[in-house]
């Protein structure tokens, strides 16, 4: 006998920088039977799963579909299998999923150059031609199209053409970008791609969805060295998802089957709705916000509708405010990371969670904890949001 | 609107190789609402995990926890953690996971010696006596005690005298022995182990629970190079799992409450209760093969209770037989691997799926779909398996 009890989760509301809200019928997929990796039902849900996955990063890639591990192992598949060693790697930083990219890119034996901008701004397009020139030929250029730890969307139309002057392939992150704004990954020109499940598709986390060009199919086909990685070894496991079905690893049935209904939920709703969606919670919020006199440090126009980044007034206590949201409303919000660690907190209005009812709970209960700090709100907050939803 | 339909599997029985039939419990765990990846709650899944995995794998390592990733992961996770480039590993190979060990070590950049067995048979202590000490000093010497591609169970208790011979730390593959069969790192003197949780923990695949004895820690810790997978650097990991919960990638929340379930279930039934079942189970389902007249390729004294490689007949079709025990059963057993593949068929009586029940199932249909390809069965296998069960 074991003295311990069986999981019994809470329902929370969360609204940090991921895990989202996962929606009711794709918890119950996730707990629908398990059947075998090679099963002719599971192969079926595997096509629908990369038939869906093209639409929503914007996409024809044939090679597009989930990794067997969590938005990280994304990043490390998009490396492993395009770098070789000795190979020259330009990575933007402006946050810390920049700086894992140039630490995973090194540990693939790259010599990595970065270009950085200030936490909290985007990458300055000017910057990045300047080293793709000065400092190439890259084989790969890569950057964060939606920076998790600071809630910043960068532009991604100037970056085709910076990429071609460094003679590099492009890769994004976009882990916290997926279904919940534009990624587009064709009209962009970009050759590789991952996210994860747990953000603006509202599954858990769990898979890293990726997408190759035929350029980074390619690269990867010619590599001269085999991949340092068995496991993310695209060659081996194209073999699987693609039409061999060679057995290579268990995949992970149950997560597929959540997947598959997030990103039905997705298409369902329509991409253009869900986005509309985003943008119109995220305006609320920051409206919101900003009457209560708090300040957003992202300016307007590089603002992440999925994640918005907020600065913690002088005399504001950061983990008593967060426990008094979690423990008397059941709401997460995520606190800094990295340089805006007690700086800022992190509000994200991602998938299933973003709601007008989840807004508003936020900024309600946020008011009511920072006056419990002492902070007086200048204006309402329900107000404002209400005037942004009011159109 | 997309074409596609909600995901709604089929029950099957599932009498493969793994994944294996999950517990209804299991399911509803899987299936609850997602926390955030550091919520309190979850903090205390995660502990509660790492305490129960101990004493299935019988140890007393800190450092024991499930990687985020399948069963191939946690193999990743013991060659790029331990190894560093121009190691030297001595592998012992008699099925696919052997050979796929070896390859992991390569692409670690170490000199890989390996000492072979015939498929279907245990590995030679002498042969890796000799090995180890003509060929060492070794870092590492790594075998599989459960060979899931030919259903070898290997006898631990040698091992820790050629690893001290070789000079290097013992390694094992557990993935289809965790929670069906005796592991005992600690008696045996295991540095490292892995396996997966959709074998006898009768979890969905997704999660590599993995030990690392104080011994390989301190490897880990001496290392001069960084660990070549930042996904998978224990260094990291640790500091997540560990006290300092130190964000590192966002944790598979639902699938850690799937295992801290199977868990629960397995330290419930008792160890020694659950490897019993195992035992009996395969021996009742043996003895059924048996009877019928099929031969059992892997000698007695060396067959993996969770897990029975049986040959398939002479003029009997494999693929026809395992369609039709899917299509008018919903049977699922395994076709062979590698060596194996058309020769053998692989019968998993795994975890939840060790029953009666479903063993007497496989033997009816399979002797029915052997019939219907001109096999004739020697004698019932029906009643010679209750002769077994009976005791």
């Amino acid at each position: 006998m074991t003295a311990y009890r069986p999981v019994d989760p809470p329902a929370r509301v969360l609204m940090g920088p991921g895990p989202s809200d996962v929606a009711p019928s794709v918890l119950r997929a996730l707990g629908a039977p398990t059947v075998g990796h090679l099963d002719p039902m599971f192969l079926q849900v595997m096509d629908e799963v990369r038939a869906m996955l093209r639409p929503v990063f914007g996409t024809a890639n044939e090679m597009t579909m989930p990794m067997s591990g969590t938005g990280s192992a994304g990043m490390e598949t998009l490396f492993v299998n395009l770098l070789e060693p000795g190979d020259k790697a330009l990575i933007g930083v402006h946050g810390v999923f920049g700086g894992r990219m140039a630490e995973v890119a090194r540990r693939c034996g790259a010599e990595v150059v970065t270009v950085d901008a200030p936490w909290g701004q985007a990458l300055d397009p000017d910057d990045l031609m300047k080293a793709a020139k000065a400092k190439g030929p890259f084989k790969v250029m890569a950057l964060v199209h939606a920076e998790t730890s600071t809630g910043v969307l960068q532009d991604l139309s100037p970056m085709r053409a910076i990429a071609d002057a460094a003679g590099a392939l492009l890769l994004t992150d976009c882990v916290t970008s997926l279904a919940g704004v534009p990624i587009d990954l064709d009209k962009h020109g970009v050759d590789a791609a991952y996210s994860g499940t747990q953000k603006c598709l509202s599954c858990p986390p769990g898979l890293a969805p990726i997408s190759f060009s035929d350029r980074a199919v390619t690269t990867l086909k010619t590599r001269k060295h085999p991949v340092q990685s068995w496991y993310l070894d695209l060659n081996l496991i194209a073999n699987y998802w693609g039409g061999a079905r060679a057995y290579h690893h268990t995949a992970p049935v149950n997560m597929n089957y959540a997947i598959h209904e997030a990103l039905r939920l997705a298409l369902d709703e329509g991409l253009e709705a869900r986005f509309a969606r985003h943008a119109r919670h995220a305006a609320a919020l920051r409206a919101g916000l900003q009457a209560m006199g708090l300040e957003l440090p992202v300016k307007a126009s590089e603002r992440l509708d999925p994640l918005t980044l907020v600065a913690i007034p002088e005399g504001v206590d950061d983990k008593r405010v967060r426990g008094r949201l979690m423990s008397d409303y059941g709401l997460e919000i995520g606190g800094g990371l990295g340089q805006f660690a007690g700086r800022a907190w992190r509000i994200g209005l991602m998938g299933a969670a973003s709601t007008p009812r989840n807004l508003t709970l936020c900024l309600s209960a946020l008011s009511a904890s920072l006056q419990a700090e002492g902070f007086k709100p200048k204006a309402d907050p329900l107000a404002a949001a209400a005037e942004v939803l009011a159109g």
